[in-house]
């Protein structure tokens, strides 16, 4: 099958990647739909020392599962695949299993290829009334909604989501459902119009002189995202960190300490609730699309998705 | 006044600095012992560009008050000077005042001298069961308790102190009051019959292989702590930051997101928590002194407090 295939900061597109073997506990899923995300850019640089077809934030059809009710579903598929069985599995932190593989990211071929493999235990059918290019967010907006799981925000709170990007403006429409005293800063503050929330207020991050939120969401995707990050929250305030980069960034961390700051890392997040908010229109994804291009050309859509300031690249199955 | 004087990395026995002038809310306070602290031997590095007289852990006696029922009083301080005014202060955040003076780290001469100044609010009289060499350990230990404010230790948690120096070994004794499965790691597992309490075991960092805390609190003053105690965790894990260091520290910071740590920096505690913990016994402080100097050897005291491993260096007043 056509995969592209990452080793060694290579991403090489292979005619003839060999095709997945399914065990009876997977299902095997035709890739409709694959979403290129921050992540993935890191993994081509190095992050994870990942070799083989990246890409998780996918939706596709199932081809082949031994629970014949799956054939035919059009699905999205949670990217953590656990062993079940651990302490953490147990206590239902399946994302945190130690065994886990990670679709796309650890011991686990992902979404840029014609075909891919889950457990059918990680599958969500797809809604309908909602498009592919919609249903292609359902991951990263779950991993937004992950941000209201791990931390309350009041009434009161003036909350900052730092980083204008795909991911920040998936945060922050979250975040304007609990919170109306909402700023997003970033490098690109014209895009304000690409998600019509009045609630939501758009800074430049050179000319913003907001500080003192009780809450900063650090989505910018880069080791100078975190020092920032510390400079806008107020004693004892709250920085949820959802950047994974691969470069290590130099950090004076005297203010973590003196101001009592609590950092809170944050990660994959609840299928369900993206996927109600995408059919209740609470969340508008398509707007973040910059382009869509065939799989074959994914050499050219990582090189697109890595420009600064790009809307998400998604590649489609022919 | 005899005074040790910090300015641009050097420290200087000053035989004739400017005696301290008091205000109304304020009390004149003869220093009888002062600890040297990790944080000292920063200030002295350059950490918080201070310049003017440190120290901070202290027991001294009332000379001067309006108030004249404190006047000849022992007393130890709060080391925070708040305005009392602010947002913060109104919300009991007292430490956290942004127009606070803090004693011998911000904006005010500390306890390196023969007297110093501090707001009669920030004073706690000294029990008369406690000896002055008890109550110089008011500072660290109510820094210690300050964890117990932040986070909450279940019954079954695994818990770590990272770095068995003087303030791994009050936060140590601290921590054993709420759990029994608790690990002190550092350099010096020798230090067990420092403290001698059966629920704490120690293990050189070199040789250990405990892995999986719950909470892990860092105490070794040193940059290269906080990835050590990131490699300790387990997936959720709480991560408490004692150590404030001038350096900055290179941190991959991709563990925090992945396994969804949460980091909580603590600094300052509460003062009566830990005099009742010395006049209970519950926590041994003595044993930890290394050395008592006079206020003339400051500049040797602070060589020797800076020896790795070194315990506790204490300066005296004549």
């Amino acid at each position: 099958m056509k995969a592209l295939y990452c080793h060694q900061g290579q991403l090489e597109l292979m005619d003839s990647y060999p095709f997945p073997k399914r065990d009876a506990a997977e299902a095997l899923i035709r890739v409709s739909l694959a979403g290129i995300c921050a992540t993935d850019l890191e993994i081509k640089k190095g992050y994870m020392d990942f070799r083989g077809v990246p890409g998780h934030e996918f939706v596709g059809v199932v081809e082949e599962s031994n629970d014949p009710t799956w054939v035919g579903q059009r699905i999205v598929g949670e990217i953590n695949c656990a062993c079940g069985d651990c302490a953490f599995c147990r206590r239902g932190l399946r994302n945190h299993c130690p065994e886990r593989s990670v679709l796309g990211i650890l011991n686990r071929d992902g979404a840029f290829g014609e075909f891919l493999l889950l457990p059918t235990a990680n599958l969500h059918p797809v809604p309908g009334s909602l498009s592919d290019e919609e249903a292609v967010f359902v991951e990263p907006l779950a991993a937004a909604y992950q941000v209201l799981e791990q931390v309350k925000i009041g009434a009161g709170d003036r909350v900052a989501v730092l980083g204008d990007g795909k991911l920040g403006l998936l945060v922050a429409q979250v975040l304007a459902e609990v919170t109306d005293r909402l700023f997003v800063i970033g490098r690109h503050p014209e895009r304000a119009g690409i998600i019509s929330r009045n609630a939501i207020r758009f800074v430049g991050v050179e000319r913003c002189e907001e500080r003192g939120f009780n809450l900063v969401v650090e989505c910018t995707g880069s080791p100078e995202g975190l020092p920032l990050a510390l400079g806008l929250l107020r004693p004892r305030g709250t920085l949820v960190l959802k950047s994974t980069v691969c470069d290590k960034g130099l950090l004076d961390f005297s203010p973590v300490v003196i101001n009592e700051i609590t950092l809170v890392g944050s990660r994959c997040g609840p299928f369900p609730k993206a996927l109600e908010a995408l059919v209740a229109k609470k969340v508008q994804v398509t707007s973040l699309i910059g382009e869509i291009l065939p799989l074959v050309d994914g050499s050219s859509a990582f090189e697109k998705a890595g420009r600064p300031g790009s809307l998400k690249i998604i590649l489609k199955n022919s």
